[in-house]
């Protein structure tokens, strides 16, 4: 499970400010000044568990907890799967205080990603779908692979449930209103072309450039005067941000009520069988 | 007044589940186990009159009480006007009362349309200015016919009039902000094209396959679990039907006193005096 | 400092309707029966003083005043200038009275562009950037020369400041929410044909046909029935309008606080410097 190709394990045992303790599912390191690298490890696709969410948010307040790093790109260690989204495992037939920790992990990755004073660049290598749309959502800056076998969207809706109202949001404020009922309607994975035209992602470049060009876009970012950038990006963000702070549990016990209903737990548990040896 | 050339009449005798009780001004049926078809049909332009209005609406709920039918498509038995919009008799020397619930089924007709559990496809064969612009972005898709005669869009503004507060939120939410701007400000029409590259309509096809897209796309939407398809139509949509449903009475009163100023009654009556023998 | 070469001040003697009162930083004109043209004057570059600011907003309401006037056409009076912005000036090592009532100024003067009943239309024959910026999505409609080094956009982080809250929303307005999260973040200033597809401008022209442009766009604002037009532009910008108006004092406040911060102040002093002999 906890898979340690980490292409950046080396570099990271030469990080000075970022501490280089033991650390599972991901892996930080600062390849430059004012850049730092997370990259998700978690084996075989990233998917978000409570754990893996709260790993990826402690990550991002350990880079953030090093005055000089500007900017963070987010990596996969797995050179197809961005994030898979989240652990199918958690939703199914699980202990309610669990699966309520569970969201609130969720909920805390997302506020701490997407309210980062660091810019934020996805590197996004493959597929990307629902959770790991989300986590790419929550950047400032996307850039994906070519390879239109690559999907990136929300498509809860095709697996019979719904994204969370803060995850609609976040999906209206990338590609505007109309392009998110498609999307959210449909259940619409896009491909890498696709996504761009619709501006999901901001750019599509060849596989193996795009960490490379993930990384000059963050140094673009991490050259910007903090003040008024973070300035910016709160006024941009707060908003949206302070509204689910205020309704939090309410959207915890909205999850709840969603998951352990009869109807969905059939749904989860026959998607589950259906990956049979795969998951 | 009565029009009866409705193209589906003979199918919608075929309707089970669908009743086929006498109907004026729509033609319902169901072509498909989980499609159903309305057609607008009141000669000559299908004018939203109130009971023209309440007939589609309550066309609508009844496909909507139909267990199996997941899609609704909008088309016109008119095959050059999709709607011409309000019928401007309704506002034209009208008694209080009478204009007061003209729009109130208007409003209502909105509500049923934007809010339904079935995913709506607009079938635009011709023409759909105002009020017919109205009724295909109430819908989830939109499919045109090519041709650039014909026209869609908010021409409210060179009638000197302007769209109920709700219409236009209806259409910043749309074609975006900044279009929305344009289009209200010199009550622009579109052609098909350029309605395509605003996102005011979602196709353009020939005018032959119009329905035949139409009726594949609603295949499509309906094929998807209905649950989290409607979680997420309700999510995207309930705000603004809320805040309607709330000011209903004001924007009543808003409309009311709107039409009821001698500068507006003059201006209708010049142009029923110009349409001539024409109405 | 007060530049004459104002190309419209001959028209501007002709003027009926329209006062010729010894006017500095503005020339009023009316070189049609419904269009009137505000050419923005003061050398060198137009930068938003308070007197400038008040200018701009007494020489609006004064075309306002003029019933027969419908649209309005802001140009420069330098040809490769539309505007700079705010006087820095303004903001370096200034008394805090003043500094308040230069902000108040500039409010002012963004409510009374941004919800004048007229039909505006900027007409930017050059550089425009922040506060320039903020004149031109201020207005209905945006025609721009052409020519690649010619730059707009709110480029005020990279100067270690942030725009106001309402400029951030004006800017998401007019370019949507993700392009808006780009252009502030990176203080991004847009090459016109950038500019343009972004939307951010509606048309570029070659330089020489700018006025002329912008000219026939005002008659054809001009020539809607101002009833409904007026209507609609008040639907689509008073929430935003009616803010600012309950913020007002507030914001005066932020701003005061941020430009009196004494890391502001390096900031500008350094800027200021940094442009030598040329301010």
């Amino acid at each position: 499970m906890f898979a340690s190709r980490g292409l950046l394990r080396s570099s990271r045992r030469l990080v000075g400010g970022i501490s280089s303790a033991t650390r599972t599912y991901v892996n930080l390191s600062k390849p430059s000044t004012s850049v730092a690298v997370l990259e998700l490890d978690r084996a075989p696709v990233n998917s978000l568990s409570k754990e893996m969410a709260d790993a990826v948010s402690a990550a991002i307040k350990e880079a953030e907890g090093d005055d000089k790093v500007q900017a963070l790109v987010l990596k996969s260690s797995n050179p197809k799967i961005f994030s898979a989204g989240l652990d199918i495992t958690e939703m199914n037939n699980p202990e309610v205080e669990r699966l309520e920790d569970f969201w609130r992990s969720i909920q805390d990755l997302f506020l701490t990603l997407y309210g980062s004073r660091l810019s934020t660049v996805a590197a996004i290598e493959g597929h990307s779908p629902a959770g790991g749309c989300l986590l790419a959502m929550s950047c400032d800056y996307r850039v994906m692979t070519e390879g239109e076998n690559f999907k990136i969207g929300l498509n809860e809706t095709k697996l019979g449930i719904a994204a969370p109202y803060w995850l609609k949001d976040l999906f209206v404020k990338t590609i505007g209103n109309r392009e998110a009922e498609l999307g959210l309607g449909l259940g619409k994975l896009y491909s890498p072309s696709e996504a761009l035209s619709v501006n999901l992602i901001d750019e599509v470049v060849k596989n193996e450039d795009v960490l490379e060009v993930a990384m000059k876009e963050a140094e673009t970012w991490a050259k910007i005067p903090p003040k008024g950038r973070v300035a910016s990006k709160v006024m941009l963000r707060s908003e949206m941000m302070d509204e689910l702070r205020e309704k939090k549990e309410l959207d915890v016990g909205w999850f709840r009520d969603f998951i352990m209903e009869e109807g969905t737990q059939k749904g989860i548990d026959a998607y589950l069988k259906s990956l049979g040896g795969k998951k």
